[in-house]
């Protein structure tokens, strides 16, 4: 009897297996774009293909803000610098007579922002306190908050066929990072448990800290100062210096991606480089060329020369948003 | 006869398993300091236990330099930038009349260099290559060099009882870290295959980078500029940026090593700061508040007060090197 009950585990195991196996990207179209990711992970994994990768150096790389979830009207974060005036508003009274303050106290969308304003917003609303408040911070904002249009939790904005190509890729011992033009501490404290990626996985903008004793308490203060810039030509940096290796797979929406895909791709070996076309202005938005979030540009044009796939959301996604 | 087969290998298993937790930390010796961090590690990764630490949160960070291997009588990445002024000559010329270049290329250990003629020689040796080949410098050197007097490979004095520590740390789904003040590239090139600690899982100081394309090529180019220095103060910090956590167990030498004990200790919940002090002139080097190298002065007297465990090389390790 306990040889059959032993025999009953493996068996489900292996059924389970295959399982999982049988049907990946659930949410993906049958179609080229998810025929050639299939085939990417496949020829990429599988021990004695000419293309197989070893397993130290499957590293998948995804932009965040409009890859991983939405970015209309606005990049999310900037939601929460909106809400932490209104936090931080009773330490601040000069706000109340001092623009774009007095707007977002009155809950109206700041108009004419220069980009001065806006990282001047950004330093107020994200440095002053320790790490440990900053992340409580975020934390507090993100279980509470909705977004203006969709009224959904903004965690609930998170693309379901992203989640499951996150997992697939893990599945295939890809290990998966996050490399976003967001900031970093803003992103740890709620992408681990959305997207299942430990929050030393993920590579962001970040403003200065300083280590301090405080009262015999050591803590860490975080600065009013943007010390690195994520984005563009900052990317492959930004891998470079958290990784140290090419990765075999890069993810991005925006002209921001550009020099991420294109490092990524000119690697020897097998590479990929996706690029998330939003389509779709029935179940989200439909923006490229002209649009001032997530402007999709001189990259869609490199696109077709470098070979990236390029995913109409429209037609390529049959679910949008996380189930 | 399937049946059996399946149950023996079930059994082997078991039995596999049991013996490597039979005798964790096999170099370290039976007394309070094996004890200790047994009964920590224990207590952490017992489910019900009051102390248990969830998997996410199992970061174990580790001192390089005369924590994992040796750093006498130079930090070993000193001796990698002398090979390289060798290396670099043909196309630097003017070094045969410049010190401390011509002592170097004469093969003599270089006489009174300041502090700056160190940073100078840092990015002389270090700057101005791409990426790809540097880590190809570093490996090639690591493969053939040997330490002036041990006569041995830089990679074989490694600490046999830390690797066992790490082991012992993964085994229980601790996360191990490298947080050293050496150069992060410089470590990457060979720690993985060494300490099995992945690329991205090193955190080190660094140059500053560029993105360039170069007739096509993409390329990460090294700029001769110290972008930041992961020593005292700034370890806290090079761990804040790249882990967003802070650690459970931190482990050092020196006085470079005293802030990040200092603010891992400092946190809720159980933590483990270990000191190695080299105290064995015979099988090693004894040193500690006189050392130019790994200095440990102020982080001996703080560990009393602070209850961090003092490893004593001589007496608490049976082996020093790897075996
Ligand atoms: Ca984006
Ligand atoms: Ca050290």
């Amino acid at each position: 009897m306990k040889l059959l009950q032993s025999l009953f585990v493996i068996t489900s195991l292996v059924v389970t297996t295959t399982c999982v196996a049988a049907e990946p990207l659930a949410s993906w179209q049958e179609g080229a774009r998810k025929h050639t990711i299939i085939e990417f992970v496949k020829k990429t994994t599988t021990e004695g293909s000419k293309d197989f990768i070893a397993v130290a150096d499957r590293v998948a790389v995804f932009d965040n803000d409009g890859t991983l979830w939405a970015e209309q009207p606005a990049y999310f974060q900037l939601f929460f610098a909106l809400s932490q005036v209104k936090q931080l508003a009773p330490d601040n009274p000069q706000w109340k007579t001092t623009q774009p303050y007095a707007d977002i106290l009155q809950g109206k969308m700041p108009a004419h922002m220069t980009e001065k304003d806006l990282i001047e917003l950004v330093m107020n609303t994200h440095a002053g306190m320790t790490s440990e408040v900053f992340t409580q911070q975020v934390s507090s904002w993100m279980s509470s908050a909705k977004h203006p249009i969709t009224k959904k939790p903004f965690t609930d904005m998170v693309y379901q066929p992203m989640l499951e190509l996150l997992t697939y890729l893990r599945e295939h011992d890809y290990k998966t990072f996050i490399v976003s033009g967001g900031g970093v501490e803003f992103m740890r404290a709620w992408a681990p448990d959305v997207y299942g990626i430990p929050a030393e996985q993920i590579i962001g903008s970040r403003i200065a800290s300083e280590y301090k004793v405080i009262d015999g308490v050591p803590k860490i203060v975080r600065l009013p100062e943007l010390e690195f810039n994520n984005d563009k030509a900052g990317k492959p940096i930004g891998i470079y210096n958290a990784i140290g290796k090419r990765p075999i797979i890069a993810v991005g929406n925006s002209d921001g991606d550009r020099a991420m895909l294109e490092w990524t791709t000119a690697g020897a070996e097998s590479r990929l480089g996706v690029i998330v076309h939003h389509t779709d202005k029935e179940r989200e938005w439909a923006y490229d060329k002209d649009s001032k979030i997530g402007k999709l540009d001189k990259a869609l044009i490199q696109a077709e020369k470098e070979n990236w796939l390029v995913v109409d959301m429209k037609n390529d996604w049959s679910v949008v948003y996380k189930k």
